[in-house]
Formats: C-alpha cells, sequence, structure tokens
C-alpha cells in the first residue's frame, strides 16, 4: 500500500500545486467561497466520494458574523462569472459555503481531515519578487488575499482526496474530507459542528501551514495553547439633537461607547492566567453638529482557557451595558465568532509522532509546537466535539519557509510543503484507519 | 417713633459691634453653634423675647450635612468651656443649634428676619494689617472662621432684637427673628422650614453682608438669581484584593468612582438654561497594593432652576449607580444640602426701595442686584414656603467695603455697616408691621 | 424712483421665484456650486454688472473644509452636464465658486448685499405633501437639498440685480451684489474677506429667511447674538500590531482619541459666558484584531463670544495633543471652518426699522431677533472687516411661514416672501446709497 | 562540629521563641524599627560580632518612602520608653535602623544572611483563638502587627547569631548577618546595598516563613519568579477656584488624576511577558465647593522581569505626565520603594538541597517553589549586587503551618519552625563557609 501511495503521490502533488495557484488568484472572504467551495465538491464527486454541501453540512442559525445580503449577492455572481460550479454554488447560495466529501465502506476507524478554505481581507503586493506575482497567479479580486495559506490546505485536502481514491479499496475504515469556510474570524466551524459534520469522526486531524512551523521540513504532530476568543460588535443607539440647542434632548452614543473603550481596558486581570480585551474599531454615524446617535465597538476578547475568555467577555458585557445606561443609550451586541480553547490529544500526537518518524518525510519533527501557540482557531469547537464523543483530534503544523507575516500583502509559503502534506496525511488515514479509534 | 429710633441706635450700635467680635473670636462650624445660638437665645430671653430653640424648631431628620457624633460632642464641651450658657446648649445638644424669638401682640403683619450664624472651614490669616489681629479677637479656633460675615449677621439681629424691644409698645404687628445654623452648605434652612418657624410670618427679610453689594454706602431691596443646588457624597463599596495575586476577586472602587468623575463631566448641558455639576473631592481609603475597596466622591449640582438642577442631579446619579454597577461595587448617596432657585418678590422689593430711599441710610440703592447673583441660599427654602402660604419676602444686600474674598483667610468687612444694618431692618419693621400683609 | 421701483417689481418677483425652484432642483454642496454660481454670474454680466468669479472674490488658502479632489470634479462634470455656464465655471474649477457684481458709479455709499448660495447634505422627502414635490422641483442630486433657504437667498439676490439694473442710472452710489459660497460649515467667508470682497462697502447687508423670523410677514432689521464658533478635525496617527503577539508595539489611535472625547466634556465652563465643546463624531479604521493606527474625530467650538470660543477651543487643542502624546500616537488638527460671534450695528439697524416702517411692506416689523439667535454665520467675519473699515453692517431676517425645521428633509418656505425680500432690499439700496455712509 | 551543634541548638531555640515573642509584641514599621534594630544590635555586640548600625550600614539618599518628620520622631520616642538600647538607638535616629553584624576570622568564604526586621500596618486581631493573643503577645500598638513573620525572621537571625558565636573557634571563614530595614514597600535593601553592605559577600542567603510552602516540614532551597516592581507617588498640584463663579480660572488636579487612573488601565500589555500598574488610593484635597488643586495617586508598576516593570513604569509615567499638562496642572512622582526581578542561583540552590537533604531536618524537601513566586521582595538588589561582584545568592522559602494570609490581622505561624531555621542556616554557614565561594 505504501507503494501503490508513493506511485500517485507525484500526480497528486503537482495537482496541489496547480489547485493552489487557481485558488490563490481567485480568493473568497467567509461565508462568500461559492467558487472554491463548488469546485471541491465538484471534483470530490467525480473522485466518487459521497458528497454533502450547503445545508446538509451547515446549520444556519449558527452561523457567525455573514456579511450583508448585497455584498453576499454580488460575490456569488462573481464565482459563477469566474467558474463556480453552477450546480454545486447553487446549493450554496446565502453564505452555505461548506463541503464534506466522504470515501470508503470499510469497518474501521472514521478519519477526518479538516481543511479551511477562506481568504483575508488584505489586498496583495505586486511586488515583482512575490512569487505570485512573478509566477502570475496573483489575486483578481482587490479586497482579498490568501495571505494565511488557506490556498494550500484546500489544495492539500484536494491532493489527498485523490490520493485516497486511488487507494480506495484498500481503506480499512472510512475518510471524511471537511472543508470549511470562514475559519478567519473563528465563524464557520460551529456551524459544522451543529450540524453533526464530526459526530461520526473518530480520528480528527486539523492542519495550518506556517504558525509555530516556520521552516521548510519542520512537522509538529499537534498544537497546545490556543486562545479561547470571542469576536462581538457592541451597537450604541442614542437619540440625535443639535448640541447647543437642545443637547439635554440627545441621548449621545459616542459618549457610551468612549466610556465603554475605557473602562474595557480596566478589566482587571485574572489571577489564574491571561486574558485580553481589545476594541479594533469604534465608528459613530453623525455629522459635525449632531449628537451621535450611533456608535459601533468591533472588538474581541481572549482568554488562556476558555473560562478566561468567559470571564473577560461577562464583565466586557457588563462594562458596555453600564455605559449605555449611564447616557440613555441603548446597546446590543452580536456575536461574530468564537473559538474554544485546547490542546491536541497526547495519545494521538504520539502516536502521529511515530508513524511520521518511520515516514521519513520531516527531518524536523517535535510532537508539539513550544509554549502555547497564541492564536485562535476554531477547529477547537470540532475538537471539543469529537472528544465528547469519545474520539481524538489533534492539529498538526506544516513547516514551510515563509515570507511576510501570516496576513500580510507579502505572504507566501514554499509550495514544495504541499506534497509532504498530502504524504502525511495519507499516512495517516492508512495507518489509522484500521485501527478501532481507541488509539 | 423714628425719634425713639433715633435714640436707640447708638447703643445698639456699639453693641453690634461687640457682639461681633465676640462671635468672631469663637466661630463654630455648622450645627455646632451651640456657644452662639445658646448666648443669641440667653440675650433674647432677657430682652422679653418668646424664646424657641433646639427641635422646636429644628426638624432633626430634615437637618443635612451633619458632623459625626465625635467631633459634634468635642465642639459642644469646647462651647461650654468658651462660656456658652448651660441651660440653652443642653436644649441643643447633637446639632439643635437654633433659635427663634418673637415680640408684639399687635393685629399687623408679621415681620420674620433671618440671620445664619455659622463659620466656615477656613483658618484665619494672623497678618497684622488683617482688622481682627489688629483688635485682637481673630479666631481662637484653628478649625474655623468668620469668613463669610455671619459674625455681622448675628450681631445685626442682636441689635436689631434690642431695637425692637426698646420700641414694643409701638409695635403695630409682631416681630420674628430667626437665627438659623449651617447656613455653610446649604444644609440648615429646610429643617427650620419644616419645624413650621416660618409659617406664620408675613414678610421676610434675608440679609447678607457684601456679596453684590461690595462698597460700604450700597444697599441692594432685593436679589435676583439664585441658583438651586443639591450638595450629596457617593460612596462606592467594593472588594479590596490583592492587584497581583487574585485581581479578579477585587471590585475595584476606585474606578467605579474615577469613571463616574469623567462621565459627570459629560452630562450634556440643557438648552434652557445653565446646570454645573462639580466633584470637589474624591477620596479611597486602601494602601498601595491593595484594590481599593472604598470611594467617597464629595460633590454638588448647580441649576439656574431648580428644574435644571433637578435635570443634573438625577443624570449625575444615573452615572453614579451605573459606575458602581460597571464595576461590581455598590454605591449610595447621602444627601448633604440642598437649595433652590428663587427670586426676591418684586412689589416688596419696591416697597423696601421706598422706605430706604426715604431713610436717607444709604447713598447707593438700587432695586436688586445686577444679573443673577450666583450663589445658592438655603433661604430660598424659606422663600418658597412663605410665598407657598401667601407672603412675601426678599434677600437684602448689605454693601460693604471688603478686604479679601469672601470664604478667604483674610475676609474682612466695615464694621461700620453693623449700625446701618440695623437701622435699615428696624425701619421695616415698623414700617412694613403696620400693614396687611398685602403690601 | 420708488414708482419705478414699484413697476419693475412684478416681473423681478415673478423671476426670483424662477430662479428659485431652477436652483432649488439642481442644489449644490458649498465649494461644488459650479452650476448655481456660474448661471448668476451669466446673469449679472447680461444686466450689465462688472462681474469677478473664482480666484478673484476668494483668496484660495482661506478656504476652509474642502471636499477632496475626486468628488469635486465629479461635481464639476455635473454642473456643466446640468447645464452650467462653461465660460464662467471654469473659472471656478476646484472649488472658486464665489461671485461678485457691481453697478453704478455715484459718489455716494457703496451698498453690498451678501447672499449664501450653497446648499445642505440632507435627502429631500418626496411626500406629495412636500410643496417641491406638488410642483416638480425637488432635488435631482441624492445628496443634498436646499434645506436651509440658501436657494431663496440666491433668488432674491438676482431679482434684485434685476430692479437695480433697472434703476441704474438714478443710483446714487455703487451696489455690490457677493454670491458666497460654503455658508453652511461656515467656511466660506473668510475666503471672499481675505480677497477685499468687502473692502469698498461701506453699508453690508446678510439676510435669512427664516430662523428668528418664522411668519411670513415678519422682519427683524438686524441680528443680536451669533455665537463664534470653530470647526475642525482631529487626526490621530499611531501604529498598528497584534493585540495579543506584540501589542506593546502597536499605538493605540483610538485610545488617545477616546480620552480626548472623555476630557474634551471636562473643559471648565468660563465664568464669563457660555462655551460649547461637541465631537460630532468619531471615527477609526483598523480591522477587529488589529491595534488601531488611526481615528478622527470631527468637532466644533462654540462660545457666546470669539474669547470664549478662543478659550474653549484653545483647551480643546491642548486636550488632543497631550491625548496623542499620552498613548504615543502623532495628531493634526484640520480646520474645517470658522466664524467670529457678533452683533448688528445698532444705528444701522434703527436706520434699516425707519425705512422698513414706511415702506409698510412688513406687518410684523421688530428691530430684531429677541434673546439671542443662538446659531453661527460666517457673515461675522464680513461684519468685522466691514467696521474694522469704518462700516456698518447689519443681518436682516425675512420672516415666512415654514414647514419642518431648517435642514430638514421637510423644510420649505413661502415663496410669497420672495418678492418682499426683493423689494426691502432694493429700498435700502436706494435710501442708504445716497447718504454718506456715515448713517 | 555537628556534635556541638547540636548541643548548642536547644537553648538557641528557646532563645528564638523569647525573641520572637518580643518583637511580635513591639511591632515597628519600616525606618521606625528602633526598638527592634538597637535591642539586635546589643545583643549581638554581647556575642562577640563587630557590629555596625544607622549610616555605617545604610546610604541616607538610598531609602525610599521615608515617613514624615513628626510621626518619626514619636516612633523613636515610643521605642525609647519601651526599652530599645539607648546607645544604638541615638546611631538609628532619623530612620537608620539597620544592623549588621560580622564573626570570624577565617580565610574562607564569607556567608553572608539577611532578615528583615519590619512589621505591616495591620491592626492584629484579639480573637481568642489566635495564638498570640492565648499566650499574651499580641500588638501593644494599633498602627503596627508582625503579620508577615519578620518577627520570626529576625528571632532566627539572633538565634543564628547564637549558634555562630558558640561555634566560632570553628568558623572556617566568615559570617555577617544582615538586619534590613523597611522590607515592607521593598523600601530598605538598596540603601544597604548602596552602603556596601554585601560587597563583601561570597554567598548570601535570604529567607521566608510561609509564602510558597505553607505547610510545617517544608523547605525550598531556592526561589524563582520574583517580579520587578516600581512603587511611586503622582503628585498633582492645580489651582483652586470656585466651581460656578470662576471655573476657567482652576486647574483641576483630580481631573488630571482621574485621566491618570482610566488611562494606566490602559497600558497594553507586552508581547514578552506579564506586566501589571495598579493605583491603590486617589486622594484630593479640595472642599465640596472649591476646584480640587491637589491629589495624590498612590500606585505600583510589577513585571516579571525588571525591562517588564521599567516598560509599565515608563508609559505610566508618560501618562501621568500628559495627565498633567492636559489640564493645565503640574506633576512630580515620588519613587517609594523599588524591587528587581530575579531567580535564585541555580548551583548553589542544588547546593542547599545536598545539605538540607543530609541534615534530615525537611520531609518535604524541594529545590524551588513551584512556578512563579508571584511576589517582590528587595532582597534581589542584595541578590543582584552579589552576582555583579562574582557571588551567589538563593532565597530559602522556611514552610509553616499558617492561619491566615500574610497582611491579615489572623495571620500566625508554628513557632516550632523558628529552630528548624536556626539549624539550616547554621549547617549552611558552616558548610559552605568552608568552600572557595566557587560553590
Amino acid at each position: 500500500m505504501r507503494e501503490r501511495l508513493r506511485k500517485l503521490l507525484p500526480l497528486a502533488e503537482e495537482n496541489a500545486v496547480r489547485y493552489r495557484r487557481d485558488f490563490h488568484a481567485h480568493p473568497e472572504l467567509g461565508w462568500g467561497e461559492y467558487r472554491t467551495a463548488s469546485l471541491i465538491a465538484r471534483r470530490l464527486q467525480e473522485l466518487g466520494y459521497r458528497v454533502k454541501t450547503g445545508q446538509a453540512v451547515l446549520d444556519g442559525k449558527s452561523r457567525m458574523g455573514l456579511p450583508e445580503a448585497d455584498p453576499m449577492r454580488r460575490q456569488y455572481d462573481r464565482a459563477i462569472r469566474e467558474g463556480a460550479d453552477r450546480e454545486y454554488a447553487e446549493t450554496m447560495r446565502e453564505g452555505f459555503t461548506g463541503v464534506t466529501g466522504e470515501l470508503g465502506q470499510g469497518t474501521g476507524a472514521t478519519i477526518g481531515f479538516r481543511f479551511d478554505i477562506d481568504a483575508v481581507p488584505v489586498r496583495e503586493t505586486l511586488d515583482p519578487d512575490h512569487f505570485p506575482a512573478r509566477e502570475n497567479f496573483t489575486s483578481r479580486h482587490d479586497e482579498a488575499m490568501h495571505a494565511c495559506g488557506h490556498d494550500g490546505h484546500a489544495a492539500i485536502g484536494l491532493g489527498l482526496a485523490e490520493i485516497i481514491a486511488g487507494l480506495d479499496a484498500r481503506l480499512p475504515g472510512r475518510v471524511k474530507l471537511i472543508f470549511q469556510p470562514a475559519e478567519e474570524g473563528v465563524r464557520g466551524a460551529r456551524a459544522m459542528v451543529e450540524a453533526g459534520v464530526v459526530d461520526d469522526v473518530d480520528i480528527l486531524f486539523g492542519l495550518h501551514i506556517g504558525l509555530g512551523a516556520r521552516k521548510t521540513g519542520e512537522f509538529r504532530c499537534g498544537t497546545r495553547g490556543f486562545l479561547a476568543t470571542t469576536k462581538f460588535d457592541a451597537h450604541f443607539t442614542g437619540v440625535p439633537a443639535h448640541p447647543a440647542y437642545d443637547p439635554h434632548k440627545g441621548r449621545n452614543a459616542l459618549l457610551s461607547a468612549a466610556t465603554a473603550v475605557m473602562n474595557l481596558q480596566a478589566i482587571p486581570p485574572h489571577g489564574a492566567g491571561r486574558t485580553w480585551v481589545h476594541v479594533g474599531s469604534l465608528t459613530t454615524g453623525a455629522g459635525r453638529n449632531l449628537i451621535p446617535d450611533r456608535a459601533v465597538l468591533v472588538m474581541e476578547t481572549r482568554g488562556e482557557t476558555s473560562a478566561l475568555d468567559d470571564y473577560a467577555r461577562t464583565y466586557a458585557e457588563r462594562i458596555i451595558a453600564t455605559s449605555a445606561e449611564m447616557h440613555g443609550t441603548r446597546c446590543s451586541i452580536v456575536r461574530m465568532g468564537e473559538a474554544a480553547s485546547g490542546d491536541s490529544d497526547e495519545g494521538l500526537m504520539r502516536r502521529v509522532h511515530e508513524i511520521a518518524r518511520r515516514s521519513g518525510v520531516f527531518p524536523d519533527l517535535k510532537l508539539s509546537n513550544e509554549g502555547s501557540i497564541g492564536v485562535s482557531e476554531d477547529f477547537t469547537h470540532m475538537m471539543k466535539r469529537v472528544a465528547d464523543r469519545g474520539g481524538r483530534s489533534t492539529y498538526l503544523l506544516l513547516g514551510s519557509d515563509l515570507v511576510g507575516n501570516h496576513h500580510s500583502p507579502q505572504f507566501d509559503f514554499d509550495e514544495s510543503v504541499l506534497g509532504r502534506g498530502v504524504e502525511i496525511l495519507a499516512l495517516l488515514a492508512l495507518e489509522l484507519g484500521g485501527e478501532s479509534h481507541e488509539v
């Protein structure tokens, strides 16, 4: 079987690079991945997977941070123009851009792989030194760029899909490929979890290029120290009035918002670990000579654990509510995203380490990242659901030489790692699929 | 009768100066005027007045801004040591330091005169240029000084008492002399009003040396534009905790208080007139490395009208309550003083102007101050009650050359105005007493 | 001459209504009045006036609150499409949209009339009850509406121009018509003053429909109590950073701005009169998980006098500068508009009153508004310059029944007042022009 | 030698308990330890030590957080009344309450031991369950209590002094006992360091009862993770004024202080580790109707490293300076205490562990505390100086069953640990003194 794998790899690798460049040139922001997701679904279908999309894999109400209806429609239309699969795209209208594909009938374990597919709102550099510029596959969309490597994740997913399809008959259990929308802003995972997507998965893998593994050849078999986070917007609504004639008739939303901003900084640290509260923007809507009647805070809390994030968020919500009341304004808080804290499963990390060591694919192999990873990932929702149902999961870090930081206009990774990614995931599918999920 | 008055005046004037210097040397803060009030009561009794003191002239629950029990006891003991009338002082224990004296049986109107008798918490200068220093009657008490002229008011009251007593048989109606404690901080008048002290008064006069009349020879027959005000303290109570170990267990009273201070400044102006909100002090009680669990704001609101003061105070109270809730502290608000807005009665002012003009006592005579007086006086409570019962009142300004500002350690007025004050009040008592109170 | 005037009036009135409706249908925001101003210039030229436009009547550097280059260009192109006079418009490119016209050679006084011509950023109601809707001349531009009556002012100006032209030979002195751009936001007058437009004017009139005169038939010969005001934007520039990774590398512009907002409320009132400080909007530019590196406050100060406005503005500028320094951000303040305090000239008001009384045009005639007008007008800059050079000026209030408030989408005035406006101004030109300017 | 030690121990232990109770009954706050220090000096002299006190062991200018002159004088007088050694106390006047004693002539290493001797400002409970109450040695001073075990530290120091004196002839090197004043508030160590007290010490030990070792029988051979800290007061000075008459003439110190408080909370966290900024109290000095012209913040910063503390303190100082400037007040910052970050020396900890293990004194022996100790100690200044001169140091934790928390009125430790403390320190002195200081 390893031999068969070795035969299939070169083509899968070549295809992965091709997929990656296509996705990179057509980046789509969260909940608008109509082209990306529909093409993935089509390809999975061609390969023989049992494909599900749209409302079958996303619980509508659990989606967070959706764009407004108008831009969403424009994204859809553009996707169609740029070659989306019309049939599948149709199933994804209004922000249902998730896909799963399943293969195998074996009695062994169900091995899940999750790939996130959305881009970030950054305008890509056109600097001739930038590899995608040199190779002519930079983003065609001003508002978006694959500046976090999710183009690579999606490509690895399709590469893996090809290999697995080629090995189908030999699969001891089942393989489930999960393509998740809207990971940026930690908005999408919960809706897939609530739709039951990971309920039948025994062993679940997430994967990220870079992050705590910034050299080609590195591989980390798990991740420790995901931060819990909540993303939300606070909307203050007041009453406009002329600031010199009848100021007492106004209800000043800016006062409420500025008071909230100052006091949000003052949430006491927690003795049990670190918390963060951050306001990314404050926007009010009135003119120069009117008491501002609207204000919006775009913000987030984080904690080393979910309990710490709860502490910070609850305190923040109280500050927002009392800041409103203080100046007679009303406020509402809209949840825009969330992720739990979490660590990879110890036993599974060790199992992965053993398999990876034997494979010889990675010269720099470690059990896990050093220290806390210090970022948030909504993969943690899936980890939690899998664990609650008796399964295990880990989040793999695929090392790559990087240009620029994640989310910067200069970001680029080393395409040669796509093949290594496909290979190690295929090995994991084969070797763990035969096991009972009691790894 | 004017002739008889002319005969009595020189002695009354001489005595008034003597009283003034004695009061000046023994200043007593509000609700602690045991010596001042008991000596006034004794003198009124000697002159034949029907005297009332203590709980007969002050409603206990309506008193505001009382000192703590301990300092009050010490003030009492000192008063006794310094020659208070023991019998009357006994009736005034625990802050019941008011006096009224009534004379006359006539069927004419009841003419009331109100004099405030308390000192201010200022340490008097001992500069040899300071008149009381030169004449050797500076304050014997470090914590207090008659720096607002109430020593003069009380002295005029006793001088007037002597004159009226000398004219007794000729009184067309009745004269009621009201000596009020705790005018500073507008704390005392309400309790006298609630005890019914002005309920039988047809025409009521208040009087102040200086303020809007800063030259000897000036006289203003009334006052316009008293500001309404509320004095109160806001107490925040939190929970102490160590700021690095377990800061999340604390409830930070300083955060609540500082948030309140900043937001109190932000109360919108009112289209209908001016308001003021002022925090005079903020004090917290914890050490350097403890989360402060107590904070007190000493503050006041003002308004051009009582309605405007209500607006400011109500908004301020909401800010205080929400500042507490915001950081999980508790708060309570204690009323420490209050005065209404108010203006002297038009008709009465004109009547006074006519009498004063005929008397020739004052070379610079005007109906009223110019513009708004811009200060607060709890005499307004009495004005309101008198008006509610169909009577009239006015607040007279007795001009005097002044040294220093009111409430400054250098404050001094021209003693020669005491005689003028006694004379004009006596004339008013005589001329208006004969009238039905429909002036 | 009055007879000749009477003959000319009906046509002028009819034309004024026509002009008004045309301007109303084509409202242009401040510094973009290419169509309005160029058509006025053309008409003045036709009538024989000595016309000046563009940089001849506006000092470029003294203009405040200009739009960005792009929207300005789009406004210009639209004006051309909608029938602007190409020749004159060409002289006004890039926001030089002022016009003056002069007539007369007499040795008498130079009488100036100032008319403001810009619209406000309000979308006009299309309610069938709205008179312009019924008569089919509502705004063709979504972003603007003549909701403050400046369409009427410009129309009166042209009506007056026709009358004066018809009386030309008889003019004792000279008449100067001044059409000012960008009065909204008090942005335009200073630039006309700095270009010397009023330097040769002996008697200057400004005029407004409505404001303190809200009934047809009212006329106020002057205005008291214009508030001084300064309009400005404060721009804070910080450094972005990730709020959890390397927050210490950021410089948080929102913190600077929120601190400024809170402290701007805390500028102490001034003992000499009222001041106002108002922040109309606060906008920051970063995303949810970035330390905001830009913030803009759109704000204004006001004072009952220019000195009081200076006090408030200077304090505000210090708060802004120290709020920046406090958090390591940079700030710059851009002046967007300004007006001085001011009152109409007493003697001139009385002269106008006499002329208006004799004319019998207005049943409800008064010397001035009651109390302070409580608004700001950059006409005050012109008043000041005229007074500095020995002349006199007054700001007339032309009463009109109004629908809706000024600046509301429902605003409308009674067109019948246009004729009355033309008539009284013509009378003033004739009767005062003969005088030496020592009125 | 171990045998000789065993013979001396029982009496030393008995005496230590006696010393401890005497110190406990006469607690003295930092810089006022006249009785404690003078009796220690006297006892050391009796035992044959070379004793230094006062300015010989404390650099005057480097002392921080001294009390005012008056209370200091009162503390001195009380100490004399309560049996201080008059001769030594005389050398300590005005806050020079340090002592060192040296013994031994050997050529071996100089082993230093530092004991802190001051009490905390807490009123001791008189609850009959409280051991000192039961045994009748509670604090005779209302304002102070030995609630942090420094009475035990001083007693162990004297017990050790006795043992060492008994072993004198056998000492391989020299022993230096350092009794430091004013450890509370981290105020005293720097002045001893600047006086050169540890410059000749090769190996230095500090010791604390409790903290990270809260069971009798525990012993930690070193301490990791002292927090760096700076204690300071910020004084704002403004200008008083009446809040309604002439508020613009005031400079409001409370506004500066409240703005500082709010913004101090907003100092961004540092990516390299934790920082804390804490305001323990805010006090302003004016009356209700005066603009407050004075405000004092009592505060501290902390950091996991000295560099982090520097970051927080520098940012805090900038906030304070700009808050003053913002409202036209002046400010000054007075340093009240400071401690560096620091960890015990690895090699020395291991050496101590070995000696302690062999001694069998402690059933629960560990190299160090778990995690960071999370408190500050000015012993870190001594550690740094010793390391800078090539020596080594460690801070020992002597476990004890505790009642109440450190600094609580109920605090008590288990007296039986005094003997264990004396014993282990004596062993360290003997075993390490023979070594070259290259441990």
